[in-house]
């Protein structure tokens, strides 16, 4: 067992603290993984305040993890010391249902081992990566390219993916027309990779605050939904749209600005249910469609893409102790647009 | 003008009584068509009690509608005194908006002109089926294959196209596993177009009354929806649910039932909100879609389509002074599957 350095939260309401936390052995297919960047992710926040279910505390989150390989288990060939790894949102799955099977672990039909808060095939509990170290299966440790700027590679292995997959699953490209709803973490990203692909892209954004970003981003139009006139100009209007506000939103109003047979996706969203008028969905024949994630052979497609589009998530850089404060300003969306730890802090 | 026996609704309490309706001098593109037989659906009922807006009383409806062609206009070319021809759920269209051209006129960026209640180019009031002769622009006019059972071709025009078009959109056929929830008008044919296309069909019915029909047309498997350990036992297994019921269900126990890239598609819907619960959505990467009719040209198809597999509806027929009897029987799901009307009933 290896003792490392960590922040964990000891409860809902207490604030993160230092700490140390195991790392199980090598076995023969684990990596382990020295941390060197942690994005900070809504759905840490979520986590740990326990508004997504009961949470084993103390507990450990991050989900968008790069470093350097240090040690590999003796039958590891898929990656070695010193590559540029990078650990996402899950570090396991059942590897034999139909998904996981087609590649799609994160739809995996045992459920999926988040890479904190879940129970690994060994009975431990994951612990994330606001940590110094960590050790993952081969299979779940993904190839970062060395020309992604090292600090902002952290946010692809969630934001990155999350708006990656259903871009390219519903064929954003050439030709159409995609929405982002929301400005943060993921819409930028979202705005970002969607370019990249081709696509003409809108943002829908409650203000226009971050519209200067948004055109710079690549956007050809950015829109306030603040504004009533938005739903009006722009009915019929997207054969997507990613919607990645996690809040209730009116979701009718955003069907009707598809066309013809488009759809519109939600990476976000309340727990609560939405209530949809599907006489709304009767126009243009409409979809509405989750999508989570992505899967490992998919993240490293996006890595590659992001690679070669010179593309990367815009981040602030903080050091450990600053986690509790940058939780507080991303729960008043006050970062552009994605807090980093710098692991170093911890060492 | 042409002053013709019809059935129509004096208001939307007063039961159905006869009279005369107007149909429009023929035009250069119009068909007089002498009617034969016509269908009662469900939105039929809906219409004239109001339950869907306003209405223009007093209104004759029927949107299920085959005859034969008795005279025609001086430049139509796609039909011919004698056809037998069928008249669906709209009459026009506007046919330059870019669904018009892609051959999706329902989905008409001005609105479709509907059979019944709806004001046509010329400013008048659109009447429907129930009635003894209506006249039609040609473009919306079908063509009925004489081995389609005169009297069961009605029901295909607006049952038949509404069921087929989301089954053949969504690839329905061999190798694909497609649920049908509801056994009434619209699912039993669902069912057996379903079936014809080469899918495994299971039936989702509240109980098991209609199973032997249901295995009958095709289905393999068929399940009571009141029955829960059915959600359980059919969990992650559809790649396609058409949903043919208008009240309200619990339609994310239905989401759960969809495998990888499912989708679930409405072509009935409560005039309320569904309370969605995304979650439901993010796994398996599953959609909420709606459809409406069909394109003509698809209508075209779809009836060419059964007339080539042998499928036709079953129905119940009736002279025009049961109607009334025939909506309470409608309501309550007391009819093996449609009621259609001997329009000779109405001379």
């Amino acid at each position: 067992m290896l003792t490392v350095n960590a922040i964990a939260a000891p409860s809902a309401t207490d604030p993160l603290v230092r700490t140390t936390i195991e790392r199980r052995d090598l076995g023969p297919r684990d990596v382990l993984i020295e941390i060197r960047y942690a994005g900070i992710c809504h759905s840490d926040i979520h986590t740990v305040r326990g508004e997504w279910g009961p949470v084993p505390y103390p507990l450990t989150v991050g989900h968008e993890i790069v470093g350097r390989v240090t040690e590999v288990g003796s039958g590891v060939t898929r990656h070695a010391v010193g590559d540029r790894v990078g650990v996402g949102c899950m570090v396991n799955s059942c590897r034999k249902c139909a998904n996981c099977l087609a590649g799609q672990e994160q739809y995996c039909a045992e459920g999926n081992v988040g890479t904190y808060g879940s129970v690994d095939r060994d009975g431990t509990v994951t612990q994330g990566g606001y940590s110094t170290h960590v050790v993952v299966d081969e299979d779940f440790v993904l190839r970062v390219p060395e020309n992604i700027p090292y600090e902002a590679a952290a946010p692809l292995l969630c934001a990155g993916i999350t708006t990656y997959s259903p871009l390219a699953h519903w064929n954003a490209g050439p030709g159409k027309k995609v929405a982002v709803v929301g400005m943060g973490g993921l819409g930028h990203m979202a705005v970002k990779i969607a370019v990249a692909m081709g696509a003409e892209v809108t943002v829908l954004s409650q203000t226009l605050s971050k519209k200067d970003d948004g055109l710079a981003f690549g956007a050809k139009d950015y829109y306030a939904t603040s504004d009533p006139a938005t739903f009006e100009t722009l009915a019929n209007r997207f054969d997507l749209i990613v919607n990645t506000v996690s809040a209730p939103i009116d979701i009718n109003a955003y069907f009707r600005l598809l066309a013809l047979d488009g759809t519109l996706i939600s990476v976000g969203a309340p727990p609560e249910p939405l209530p949809v008028q599907v006489f709304a969905l009767f126009g243009n024949r409409r979809s509405f469609a989750g999508s989570m994630i992505g899967g490992i052979a998919e993240t490293q497609e996006m890595l590659d893409f992001c690679a070669e589009h010179g593309i990367a998530p815009e981040i602030e850089l903080i050091d450990a102790d600053a986690v509790n404060a940058a939780y507080e300003r991303v729960l008043k969306s006050d970062v552009r647009y994605r807090f980093v730890i710098d692991v170093d802090s911890l060492r």
